[in-house]
């Protein structure tokens, strides 16, 4: 690599939290620079947030149209690379959309879009340009999650038979959406978080988890939603039953009403001779629990001995790693696969990001959940 | 209490686990002896287990039905007090019946019946006679389970909302059935078992844990059972989506297939507030997540600021207990209630154990299970 | 065996808790049955305490030498075999050396002794006698500790290096003493407890669980010893550096001025390939910390696949034991001795208890300690 | 902030670990960028490694003395601002002097000097110059050790009694010096590490934290030094007593001979009514053990209920934060420093981050332990 890539940000300004934390995990591998912002739909907030990032006035923008026009104009090794979309779900598409159409590659917050129908039209925009695209999907950064996904695919613990999942948070217990919450304001407001909440927020985060680390497709679900703070518009709480490939069987608990919860989530995948667990909250362990020997605790630590934890850690074995290094994984595979290809011309396959295909499968999930639950639960389909 | 409390029991014999367990916390608190036994089908096994527990040959029969008749003509003092049934679901109702009958109290392991309606006949003969029944749901019998039932009902979390209880082994996860495990063979044989294997045997011990815990009722549920071993007449796994009273959401898990799981039972109970954590593998602590201030681990060592916990305790801080004397909290309860009713004529109303019809309520939730999977999935109403 | 063990305490009467935890633990195998006790050095707390055991008040003596001399006199078959000596550490040696002399054999809490010298006389009295003594130094009577034992002998650590062991409490944090707690009085009152409270109570087992898992002897210490709360005339607190044979060096910390713990005894033991680490409060999982492979979680309930494990054991895979079971094992293991040895001349040699010995070297620890503190903390032998 | 601080390095090129870390951690808040470097003594290897680093070839220097005397030519604005030192010990002292002579700031690794003797002349010149010094004591920088502090000094615990620190490691449990590993080779090397090794890497960073978080100074201590692999030159393990003022007392371990440990560094601090426990594996937890309620799980999500976690933290509740960030606590804490006084003139205080002092006593711990080990254990001063 012989230069930074230049990313540009849309979304993002003062009072955001995803933001900042795009912007760190972006440049944390020395990879990445941000170089232009369209970070608020207020260009007064847009201004002073370019300030706090340490851009020059004039690659701050005053909206996302502005930017991808006037960044397009630049030579092309003065102007961003890729756009990151960091707004609510309900402005996702448009910018993605009009960034890939005008030749940039996209990274983009989750849920993808805000229903399944611009799920479908941007995965086909994506493969008309040949653009890339990267959905940030988090968790699945993890080098433990990566870790517990080849495990699985070794196929030394035998058949998947039984998946346990569990998101579940308490941040919404009570109503924060009117305590001046922006985040709780939007995610709670059907005009810009779509037909869902919690199912959008964070169930589909682990729907996401489980269709990564099994390579499996969940075929059909029977789901029944909640909104236990009376007045909401939108869930806050669910269970799912699930139904895969192969006859494998699966449940999922989303909520963000479990007051005293932090971040909790949680997969337990068994199989045949054993099972694996890994939990967000401690990040760097996997427990690999067999049914004939003793469990074994695996480590990020060993990094050494797996490719694929070692090239997604940083620091020696007993120095603990985060979220911000998780999410910075997602921004180096994408970085090197966007160095690589549109730089280099090499490609050893190898980047493994969360993509366009993720999304849609995940608002096909999203749909299907909010279905069932209003059918009495009825079993109903993923018919991507 | 001027004598202990005369035990026969009725299984238990040489090959059972079960039956030791049973021995040893009925004997542990000083205040039960054992002795008679019926402790098999089969006189000769019975008679050899006889002398495993140094009974005389007089007292160790042949058959249940011989131990009843036979100790109902010995004099008061000497005779039984009551009986402890520990043989196979198909072998409970007709002992238990039978020695209601003849004025015995019982003890009983659980699932309680065979089916449905011999719950309801058992609990009607157990009112009509005015005798005691304990039905042995051994994880009630721990101090902190009573203990988080205190704090759930002493309203400082707030009302309840939701409820995730999982209850998952390995140990049914290959043929154990035919690799001459007697347990297992039993469990899976519909003539011994009844209807279901996993949800007789750990499902309805964490139906009956969320009921006692919370005092509400699941009102109606939707399941889906598997059998993932090919050939197997019963269920080995389950899931159920749970209604309670007034709007309280839960999701329970049941499986014997969770390959390298050992006995792990764990339940959260979510409320306005906070929530509640207890995982029966780590028994002697109970978590309160606090939503808007540091979580608290309760222990059993602060038992002596507690009258509930102290009196399930038997050690000081820091020394763990563990299933025996769970069990042995429920054997102590029921004795401390048969000696102060029957012999002193006190009663306090604390003897807190599982009866009758909490065994009703098991067999009805069992049967629904079974038929919300038969049905694809449908809500079904647990009608008692 | 063909009938039970019959034996006869001396102290824990009334008021008294470690006395029940004897008892329990003594009973709960069906092999030992209390037939008498002088429960108090007051006759008539004596009497009381014999009636909450059920015993017949001709069984009930109004002190040990009384209880020693009439059970004497008793047939043969109806007399005590042996004494357990639960009282403070000033009326240790007497009675025990009494009873060995009357020929009775004793169980003996620890430490065993008032002082050193008292320890080595009765030594050579039980080598004198051939009669059976057993120390309850009860935490190495997890199975779990015997299983650690049974690896680090194996030799698949490679050599033991360096031995880190902590048992620190928080009850005698405050002035407990003067509170009216009996244990308290007594462990800080040196004509009761000896030259020691802490080293005494706690700092001896942490002493004998590590000469007893890894067969090593300490040679040579140097120890700083604390009273903590003024006017203390015993240590509340200390630390020990620890050199055994061969090199292997160690660190013992005793404490219970540790405020905010219950019982946290842990000992964790580094080799040349891997460390092993066991803690009392979940005492039913050893870790086996490999250098070059991930750790290994050791279970009880692998029981069925090591001997010394199984035949420790009570309850299936997941189904916690605690610290009156550990306590059992003891008297079991006793039990099956004296059993084996005096009534049907058979002995295997795999009565795994601790005795006489294990006493003496315990007590040359605790005035090693007090004499290194005194000095300066120099650098004192063991020289037992 | 009007544009971003300007950084040296003196080390970290290619093979280094702690370069990188340096780097990441310096950049990560966008407050520091890196401008220039002498990477190593190889001035070929400083020039590759400046390439990783995207410098261009002007600003990569082919050793430390002609990197300060060529920057310092350059016009104010363009030359760095601060040095970083990531060199291994013998390399400390003479480029923090020269920089700081020719008017640069400087972050400096730990141990701070070759020896005591340079840690004070080093005192003395950042005294002398009135230049910002920082000592990168990363583990002072996690939330939860601040929280920690603030804790301890609010006195709600009452008066600190005993302390117990372990830091433990076995990476050194096997030959790793003559097997290749860079790092090994210069730690086990008196003529690059100094006096000691394990005492120099991690028992500084034990004996840092115990002074940071305690306000206390040690005052004495016994120490007990081994190396236990034949033919070291320097130790790889150690055990410490400490005394402390007020007749605190405290003791010690550092090891990098524990086979099985990574990163395993706690430390446990007991008061009058209560105790708090930090563990760096699980760095964003603090337990506080109260002696008369139940024990409160602190955790880095309640920033938002104190400032000093608040401002240290960068995710939401229950997104783990590790290592990375910990350090970048100290940069960005010495950038703000850096940027207010000497840019904008404004200091209020709160720059929390080691500096010259506790280089000071970091080596004058180093040296007495090394003293007293030689003299069989003596009590020894730390006379600084």
């Amino acid at each position: 690599m012989q230069r930074k890539i230049k990313m540009g940000m849309i979304g993002g300004g003062r009072g955001s939290f995803i933001g900042k934390v795009h912007h760190i995990a972006a440049v944390l591998d020395n990879k990445i620079e941000l170089v232009c912002g369209a970070f608020s739909s207020n260009p007064d907030v847009s201004k002073k947030s370019g300030k706090d990032y340490m851009l020059p006035d004039s690659r701050v923008y005053s909206n996302y149209r502005e930017m991808i026009e006037k960044e397009g104009e630049l030579p092309e090794n003065d102007r961003m690379d890729f756009v990151s979309v960091v707004t609510p779900n309900n402005v996702h598409f448009a910018p993605a959309k009009l960034a890939l159409e005008r030749g940039f590659h996209v990274v983009c917050d989750k849920p993808m879009t805000f229903n399944l129908k611009e799920a479908i039209d941007l995965e086909n925009i994506v493969n008309e340009t040949g653009l890339l695209f990267c959905l940030t999907h988090t968790y699945t950064g993890y080098p433990m999650v990566k870790k517990a996904r080849e495990i699985l695919r070794s196929g030394k613990l035998g058949k998947i038979r039984k998946i346990i999942v569990e998101y579940i948070q308490g941040w919404l217990s009570s109503e924060q959406e009117k305590s001046g919450n922006k985040q709780a304001a939007w995610r709670m407001d059907p005009e810009q978080a779509g037909i869902s909440c919690t199912m959008g927020d964070v169930g589909v985060h682990a729907f996401n988890m489980v269709e990564y680390l099994t390579n499996l497709e969940v075929k059909i679900i029977a789901a029944d939603l909640t909104s236990f703070i009376p007045g909401r518009k939108l869930d806050d709480d669910g269970s799912v039953l699930l139904k895969f490939d192969n006859g494998v069987k699966g449940v999922l608990t989303a909520s963000q009403i479990c007051a005293g919860e932090e971040n909790n989530f949680s997969i337990k995948i068994y199989c045949e001779k054993g099972g694996i667990v890994w939990n967000q909250m401690e990040p760097n362990t996997v427990l690999l629990k067999w049914q004939d020997k003793p469990m074994e605790t695996i480590r990020t630590g060993w990094a050494e001995r797996s490719k694929i934890t070692g090239i997604h850690t940083r620091v020696p074995s007993g120095h603990p790693e985060g979220y911000i290094e998780a999410f910075a994984n997602l921004y180096r595979n994408f970085a090197m696969h966007l160095s690589n290809v549109f730089f280099n011309g090499y490609y050893d396959g190898n980047y493994d990001y969360p993509t366009v295909h993720e999304g849609v499968r995940g608002m096909a999930f999203i749909e299907a959940v909010v279905e069932s639950s209003k059918n009495n639960s009825k079993w109903t389909n993923l018919s991507i």
